[in-house]
């Protein structure tokens, strides 16, 4: 049908294959923790962004350890000196050919941090700056959205901090569950269509996570924006009631994310409640049934670790951005204005 | 007016008052540095997690340390083991009741960082977690949309930051400079009702920055969405490049924040490229001449210092959102649903 659809259908392949392999993660965690690293930064652009979101979450929650995105026009637009030892820098990017990720890597270096590069293609400018190179492996991305580059750089960032943090439950998760459950989120195809179609004369959308699926909501606005053109704005459940809630009137669509977890009653309540402001909300869970006065649900596969739970509860996103962009009447592969490759300073 | 107004056109002066007293932001910058700490960590929710922003890039860029917004949830959702020493770890709430910002802090002290309380309240519980506290003596501020104590908050991380780096010009500067193209900021007020006219019936808008302003962009984004209702989105400027272009078409409305240094260019280019896709762009810049072909400007004071240039731009910004809630028939001392506080965890 579309390259995104097969690119979205291929992504459990790609994570079992990339967590089968597990031994340069743990290299670079050992090296890392080698270095002495022991605060953690992410520079990276657009979708490769919010996998560093994901990042940084498991950076701090997991690892217990000090993460934040870098700035890149510290060292592209300010040339800012930097003093970044003991750093742990990671450049995100699909094709390692976003320069100021590049420059930025490049410079985190040059200033005493341990860098590492996420991409897809091991022969780029950013694998190029980086002490070492995690290759995603999720083959030629032929659609202009990202999809599957997105979940294998999440999968490189488990295997990362499983490695670094030496949770053997958690890389193995990645091998199998993982990869079953993202296959079993795929079945949801048909309710993410009916969704499509309730939203598909929407002009805006608001689209809530909390804690590790901040990054979910984070990416499904984005994919929205990219192939829908619909203004659909992501927020942490908690900054979402620190203000942008007053916009909620009758009627107004919101998509939340609650998978099973820590995470999973707030976000019920927060439907809730934009539910009594007369929202219509559409809940992505596995506990569909706590949602039942949503206005519709996707159902997620039960048992997820919640910390892996990203990599499954983002393909009904993607399934959701896939099919407005088809009921509005959009190719999805081929957004108006944008090319594959980005470049910003 | 509204108490909104007033307390936009009281911020001038609370910034010189605040510049005048440098010493406790001397004395905590002194503290900071003997405990050693290397890392910065910011943690606020809303508007203050806008100041953080700034807080980021001051750190980053003006320190050359490595910075980042925290996870307030590692510690109130979580309850991860964190090892913050070397770490300075700021708590941004206006209130200082915010719950989760609170618990956060004193979880970091716990953890081994040095901790700051940035608050308009010397006496709440997130003073109460820090060893440390920065009042931002902003006054009781009446509006339910904060802005007088946003910019407060700003003050405070410009002289914390120039405390650190003993920048002696850019104290200084916030005790005259400042404060007068604050104020000469604000007689840009017609011009800001032009664009809310313009604008009264929009259902979308881009707000773009980037750098320093980058902040700007987000904070004025949020008024927009608290008081009008309006999908304001916020973007960096290269982060719009990176995908949410695409939404651009023939008429799209899109506010852009160019004042004068090392992002202006950029910005400029933005703007043109914006122009070029159709959409009706608004440019808030001291360089007025050269954004000749923008729907329409607001323009700024010359000469500001780029990395104080926020605590200017965003008045023009407030401006914006509150002559755009008053064309839409909406009062913007008490949007919808919000309260002074909000309590999250």
């Amino acid at each position: 049908m579309t390259f995104m659809r097969d690119e979205i259908l291929e992504q459990p392949a790609i994570v079992r294959r990339l967590a089968s392999t597990p031994e340069p993660f743990r290299a670079a965690a050992r090296e890392a923790r080698a270095c002495g690293a022991r605060f953690v930064l992410y520079a990276a652009r657009g979708t490769s962004d919010n996998a560093a979101v994901y990042g940084k979450y498991l950076a701090t929650i997991a690892a217990g350890l000090p993460a934040g995105l870098a700035v890149p026009s510290a060292a592209t637009v300010y040339e800012a000196p930097l003093d970044l030892r003991e750093c742990l820098v990671f450049g995100i990017s699909q094709s390692g050919e976003t320069p100021d990720v590049a420059e930025y890597l490049a410079r985190a270096r040059d200033s005493g941090a341990f860098t590492v590069a996420v991409t897809n293609e091991s022969e780029s400018p950013l694998a190029d700056a980086a002490h070492r190179v995690l290759t995603t492996a999720a083959g030629e991305e032929r659609a202009v959205a990202a999809t599957k580059t997105y979940t294998s750089q999440l999968a490189a960032m488990a295997l990362f901090w499983a490695a670094w943090t030496e949770d053997g439950a958690m890389a193995a998760a990645l091998v199998d569950e993982v990869p079953a459950a993202m296959k079993a989120a795929a079945d949801a195809e048909e309710a993410t269509q009916t969704v499509a179609a309730r939203l598909s004369h929407a002009d805006r959308l608001i689209v809530a996570g909390r804690g590790y699926n901040y990054a979910t909501a984070l990416e499904t606005a984005l994919k929205m924006k990219e192939t829908s053109y619909l203004a659909a704005m992501p927020f942490s459940a908690a900054d979402l009631r620190h203000g942008p809630i007053a916009m909620v009137e009758p009627r107004y669509p919101a998509l939340l994310f609650a998978p099973e977890g820590r995470t999973c009653a707030g976000m019920l309540e927060l439907a809730a409640d934009l539910r009594s402001r007369g929202a219509e909300t559409y809940v992505v869970a596995a506990a569909v049934d706590a949602a039942r006065d949503a206005t519709a649900t996707v159902a997620l596969p039960a048992g997820v670790p919640e910390a892996l739970s990203p990599l499954v509860a983002v393909v009904p996103g993607q399934l959701l951005a896939l099919h407005l962009a088809l009921a509005r009447g959009h190719d999805p592969d081929t957004p108006r204005g944008l090319s594959k490759v980005t470049r910003t300073y």
